[in-house]
């Protein structure tokens, strides 16, 4: 990795501060920056240099990474008049991780591409452990030429590292992982609360059916803390509804439907409703629990009706 | 295990035929029924008896295994006028080891006790792989003596053998079990098709998002089947929409409103419309692409609209 290249780092949230640490560990000059600044001071401490703007990051990085939340903030970032795109000096690549809506990742690529920039779309998976442990799944989109500048940098963030095709087709990926997810966990909290109002032992039957063909990452990790009622977040709610109304939205563009994916929607807008939206994504079970008039977590055994 | 216990077995299909397998090769004197008796000639050359009818297997058995499809048929053999319920010798064990409706099973053990009989419900997951294998997930219900006696034979045929409770759970754990499977084969078609309309280069979509949170059993072992065009039965259609069935009308006598697997339950019933009701679950892909007029498997890259 040519560690001469300066890197410039917009987005210090939960996971954006452990991949961007793995860069400045590597020996990289790190310039960081953030909407709020206090949440870079980690970095900071590592020896990375805060910049106030955008203007000020751009005009001395060469490699440009964002991770950040809401595709309002995205387009921003890009297409803001102090944006990353009217301000990156020519020749910059630009590194969009976060998950951006497909057809807002080509129409940054078009416009980089129009203003000498390389761009590439390489969001993950993995969730704040990946990130920290450096055993993110990166899917990749852009040029392979840019893909052969950026992967370096990724080798030092995941393990996984696909590249998907042009622009746009590692937000495409990163989407059909957000569907697996979803439609998995319907499934998931559906299936506990069967065996709750069967009146079964909770944990006997995830014994039962995690190993076989019913087996899921979601159901070994995600299950066990349902039972417990541990709904602390390894992914929001709020960014799950971001994401599935992304993929409703560009497969209805592309005239698909996909009933499975929608309800998933609804019933984590439900969630949300439900004051759960800072919540992790296992605690859809309140949504289907509250459709039933039920309680989550099961009373203690015999209490239930 | 006792071997001067005799074995009876009724349903010798493709699980049914592989299980007793194992008993026989044991060292049991099994007798065989079926009700096409040329499906039991296998195990007849392996040194079973065949019987005519299940009076004669009843008589002549100390425990007595059932392996048959649908609910009309566990009705007959066990409550018909020469069923095993009336035909059993006081004192035998019956093991149901089909997917039956838990009240059908709690149904079953009470006129059994009201005879002298011994019961367990205990359905199996892990397809006719499994069962060759004798690596079977064993779900079991029923009086935990009766389990203990149950226990060495089930040693025989599977590998997780988990006691679930009273007459009824050991079923309502393979409800659970088959709602997991359903609901996550659901996500995973619309997840397939996404990647198709989206123009994905599919096998690296599977590299990317098979070994992270999204990835499960079905992604991993179907994924590459559904891509090929590969629906060979694991398990049959015609089979998860009876099973689903049955856990509908359950969660329904329970005021239980599960929307994810009525709607999987919905998808499955369609593609019996379309003639797959004896291909393999994977073929749940045809109801979703027929559902978008869309071919599948994929043409060939590039011809995609």
């Amino acid at each position: 990795m040519d560690t001469k290249q300066r890197v410039g780092w917009i987005g210090t949230g939960v996971m954006g501060r452990s991949m961007c640490g793995h860069l400045i560990a590597a020996g990289h000059t790190t310039l960081v920056y953030n909407r709020s600044p206090e949440k870079a001071s980690g970095l900071v401490e590592k020896g990375a240099t805060l910049c106030r703007t955008i203007v000020e990051l751009a005009s001395k990085s060469d490699v440009i990474f964002s991770m950040v939340g809401f595709p309002e903030e995205v387009e921003a970032v890009y297409f803001g008049e102090q944006g990353v795109l009217k301000q990156a000096r020519p020749g910059s690549l630009l590194i969009d991780m976060g998950t951006t809506p497909p057809s807002m990742a080509v129409q940054i690529a078009q416009t980089a591409s129009s203003l000498g920039l390389q761009t590439l779309d390489a969001p993950v998976s993995g969730g704040d452990i990946g990130a920290r442990e450096a055993r993110l799944s990166i899917m990749v989109g852009g040029d392979e030429g840019a893909f052969r500048r950026g992967l370096p940098y990724f080798e030092k963030m995941g393990r996984s590292i696909v590249y998907q095709g042009p622009s746009g087709c590692g937000q495409h990926t990163k989407l059909v992982n957000q569907t697996l997810i979803a439609a998995n966990m319907v499934g998931l909290c559906e299936a506990l609360l069967y065996a709750y109002r069967a009146g079964l032992e909770m944990d006997r039957v995830l014994e039962s059916v995690s190993s076989g063909a019913a087996g899921s990452w979601s159901l070994s990790n995600l299950g066990p803390r349902i039972l417990k009622g541990d709904f602390q977040p390894g992914f929001f709610v709020d960014h799950i509804v971001k994401d599935l109304g992304i993929v409703l939205a560009e497969a209805a563009r592309m005239r698909l439907s996909l009933p499975g994916l929608a309800l998933a929607h609804q019933l984590y807008v439900a969630l949300q409703a439900a004051s759960h939206g800072q919540s992790g994504t296992q605690a859809l079970v309140h949504a289907l629990a509250n459709l039933n008039h039920l309680p989550w977590p099961p009373p203690p055994r015999g209490a239930a009706g």
